[in-house]
């Protein structure tokens, strides 16, 4: 199969839609749980499988520096090295490097980013052509440009060079996949997705869209949001550069999770999107109630409440386990209690995506 | 249904058997995972079972520390505390205690013992009528009753004294356990296995098996071994007293659980056995290979190395993974690694059993 989006209903801006990929198609919006280093943290693939996942996104930033892309490719790419078969996308490493940016540990220029990695302090330099390289050989059915995604309190004149140096990278990233094609580093069928930055002011983000729109990629994405902004300038913006996208490709906004935000973003026309945080809060204990409010599992008033996390949840954590149960787990510091809380957290927001994918078909 | 035992063939001394609990039906020779909190580490009660387990150990100890043998018994008992349905057993905690002892804080006397606990330092007094109570409260299939384990190392007259406390515990737990029935603080049908000590005299061995099957108790267990006594001190005990137990009760073997320690116990009658090394190297990145030899999964050599962990294996992990991807997990300290390390060592271990049945019956 190869890659394409079919727009197939639209509520207002909210869109229901058909990804195909080489690995399967994914119906959209979709939310992709996120596989840091090649894997769900404390679950495992068939326990991400049954939460309803459809994609699932991996970070070039963390297997370029562990094991490599080189193994992965040896391997015969992501879907061998894990043994998942649904569809895969990695990023660009872009955000990753901004954030050792944000630490004083990375410059960027023209050429690509000169970085200190947060593992063995080794310095590292990554080009548009180095990222597209590495993501060609892990062969994700869907990888992402190489953008400079600069810090949401930035300049004006800041965030207008990083987003003229993502234009630039674009055009390179391109013609490196091309270049992957011929010899033959990576699958004939992996789409490339573009990324509009331009930070929080709107006349940058038209600006990157109609530059970025020149090329006929396969999607594009919104990315530099949830960097150290306000949440109403996100919504802002996110309200304002969804609807300049095409409408024949799938528009994928990046790092965005919460309850509130996948609600906002599908309003606004978004299709696809990706978050640490309900892993990263279950992890810490924290679990989805109901009507998607955080709550802790370590406090007292779960002790002797034999009740599941949501009664009105169908995930294997709420169908066999009490909030006391996973609570006794949690203070004990079983493992368990992170993939329980995982599983349910996971659950929670594709099952929200999912009805309100339904919703747009009523 | 109630409890029972079926001896159904021998072959030399070993035994193949079927242990019929309330919870279902077990066949013997048995491994049981140990599952010290209420949940076996880094594994789901899905997974566990997915490893071939029939019956699964818990720790009063641990349980009476956190959460408490009340709140389980409020969640209606360990199978729905858990929502595992399959047969329980638990131990009396005389073992945890008596490894506080080493560390000097443990006192036994006739009464109990008074010992400071390994979580917050608490001051606690246990006597064998406790022990019941709890255990009965916990309402595993299967209890154990509180037996006095002397160190591995101790003197002639020291282990007679433990043995000989041992005995008179027994009768005690025996007393509590009937008491506990008519006060409806436990199943029906759970069934109390006494415990032979002795250490590693053959004397006192077939004193305490003398003594103690003059009770009609529905099994027996050899406690008291792996403390600290050498190889070859165990294989020639438990060689030595296992014939003695009655024919038509389960023989359980306490803590034990190597390949070679399995082999040898069943060869000498024991139908029953745990050990929690399977799961605990796991978590430190070994595992089985397929002649049952501890490897550990960092070693370089694995680095592409796309083979599972045991090619004859059908286990989760060998099924789906490479030893090159739980290599890069264990490095990358993600906890998936100790859930595939831990379903194959378990599975191992279970298929090694399963295998020595069948031989029973050729």
């Amino acid at each position: 199969m190869s890659f394409q989006f079919e727009l197939i209903k639209k509520k207002g801006e909210a869109r229901a839609g058909k990804i195909t990929t080489p690995h399967g198609v994914i119906e959209t919006p979709v939310f992709m749980p996120v596989a840091t280093q090649s894997a769900i943290k404390a679950m495992s693939f068939d326990q991400l499988d049954a939460c309803g996942t459809e994609i699932v996104l991996s970070n070039t930033y963390h297997l370029h520096l562990r094991p490599g892309e080189d193994l992965i490719h040896q391997a015969g790419g992501l879907h061998n090295w894990t043994s998942y078969q649904k569809p895969f996308l990695t990023d660009s490493g872009g955000f990753q490097i901004f954030s050792q940016s944000r630490l004083g540990k990375c410059k960027i220029n023209d050429q690509g980013a000169e970085f200190i990695d947060n593992l063995a302090g080794n310095k590292h330099f990554i080009s548009p052509e180095d990222s597209i390289t590495m993501q060609n050989k892990m062969g994700a059915d869907i990888i992402m440009a190489f953008d400079h995604c600069p810090d949401g309190g930035a300049s004006y004149e800041a965030t207008k060079e990083a987003m003229e140096r993502t234009h630039r990278w674009a055009e390179r990233c391109m013609i490196q996949h091309q270049n992957s094609l011929e010899q033959k580093l990576r699958p004939e069928d992996q789409a490339l997705f573009l990324i509009v930055q331009g930070g929080i002011f709107k006349d940058l983000r038209a600006q990157s869209v109609a530059a970025l729109t020149q090329h006929d990629a396969p999607g594009f994405a919104i990315g530099g949001v949830s960097v150290g902004e306000s949440r109403e300038d996100i919504d802002e913006i996110v309200k304002y550069t969804t609807p300049l996208l095409p409408e024949n490709k799938p528009r994928y906004l990046m790092g965005i999770g919460t309850k509130e935000d996948i609600v906002k973003a599908i309003e606004a026309g978004i299709d696809m999107f990706d978050c640490v945080m309900p892993t990263r809060i279950a992890r810490h204990g924290a679990f989805f109630d109901k009507d998607g409010v955080r709550q802790l599992i370590k406090n007292s008033q779960y002790t002797a409440d034999f009740k599941p996390l949501d009664s009105s949840c169908a995930c294997y954590a709420c169908t066999n386990h009490s909030r006391a149960y996973i609570r006794h787990l949690f203070r004990s510091q079983e493992m368990l209690a992170a993939t329980l809380l995982s599983i349910h957290n996971l659950s929670y927001l594709i099952k929200l995506t999912n009805s309100i994918r339904e919703e747009i078909f009523s």
